[in-house]
């Protein structure tokens, strides 16, 4: 086999492993809620909503590298599943960092071991722009959650003070858009459908 | 409301509004052949083939600029649905336009600008990055395919030579990359699953 054959295999291989993401559901419902949303049309969702908020950012940040790390950021699901963000159970960072070594191994070293930095940097949320990427994960399903009358939170008696506490990261990335939040939880407990 | 609140309700509006994505079924079913493959996780998926890919692109080219296009590429099924590649009506320039012209006016003008110009880039294949991104777009059922045993090919009596001419454009963004499909349609062809 020549060598472009060897690498490309590679690049193949990873891709259809991510097939695999494409099962892993999430808590959360699409809008109409008919089913429940699952972590490859999440990172899609929230790769956008992150371009979408990059004028907005607190800092100066590379926006590529946001758009990366978002959409690698649930990869190591295909070996975890997903965890609910209210789960005390929801940090399992030896077993994320195991899928994480075996799914970024599968690529040719140059994008593999880059894109494995990434996803470690996003755990770390160490840098400005794994601070935005988290934030904006964080609020992908708040906003979700807004326009279905809190469908996963009214499934799993979310009240509003854990709402903020959970994703008040956000505010790191963009104060302004957490203080949009905050209005919207407002407006929301008002209209009698927040606890 | 403030500025910044009618900013944030616009970027919120045009995010939920990909829910609507997320309902856009394809012609290619998921690896294990379970359900079709909607629009929103092949976008997701398409974007991290193109990442995969960047290194062996044939010309120098804004990674970036090529993630943006694939992950807005699709939107407009939203209003058009999805169309089959190897379907004469496949080009529905006019309608899919006018999709592009509402969906990406729901943004704040500076995004929706940007993004909208990046899908009409797209659509002309006028620039190295569309060209890149479109070869990645065409191959990405295709590595499906390969690995489903040419499910969505065989549901639609495609030939190798329907695929070989409907998918060659993908020469133009790497062309050893082409080289290695035509190897593994041969392989395909020998193993008797491809007409």
């Amino acid at each position: 086999m020549t060598e472009s054959a060897q690498t490309f295999d590679k690049v193949v291989a990873f891709i259809i492993e991510l097939e695999r993401l494409k099962q892993v559901n999430r808590m959360i419902k699409v809008k109409d809620t008919s089913r429940y949303e699952n972590s490859a049309e999440h990172s899609w969702q929230v790769a956008l909503l992150a371009i979408s908020m990059l004028p907005y950012a607190d800092k100066p940040i590379d926006g590529f590298k946001v758009v990366k790390m978002l959409l690698v950021h649930d990869i190591v699901e295909i070996d975890t599943g997903d965890k609910f963000a209210y789960d005390a159970s929801h940090d399992d960072f030896d077993n994320e960092a195991k899928a994480a070594e075996r799914i970024f191994a599968l690529l040719p070293e140059e994008t593999g071991s880059e894109l494995k930095a990434l996803w470690y940097e996003y755990e770390a949320k160490s840098t400005p722009e794994a601070e935005f990427a988290y934030g904006t994960d964080r609020l992908m399903p708040v906003f979700i959650n807004l326009a279905n009358n809190g469908q996963s939170w009214q499934e799993h008696g979310i009240t509003k003070a854990q709402i903020i506490a959970k994703n008040s990261p956000a505010a790191k990335g963009c104060k302004q858009l957490w203080q949009y939040v905050l209005e919207r939880l407002d407006k929301a407990q008002a209209e009698g459908w927040i606890a």
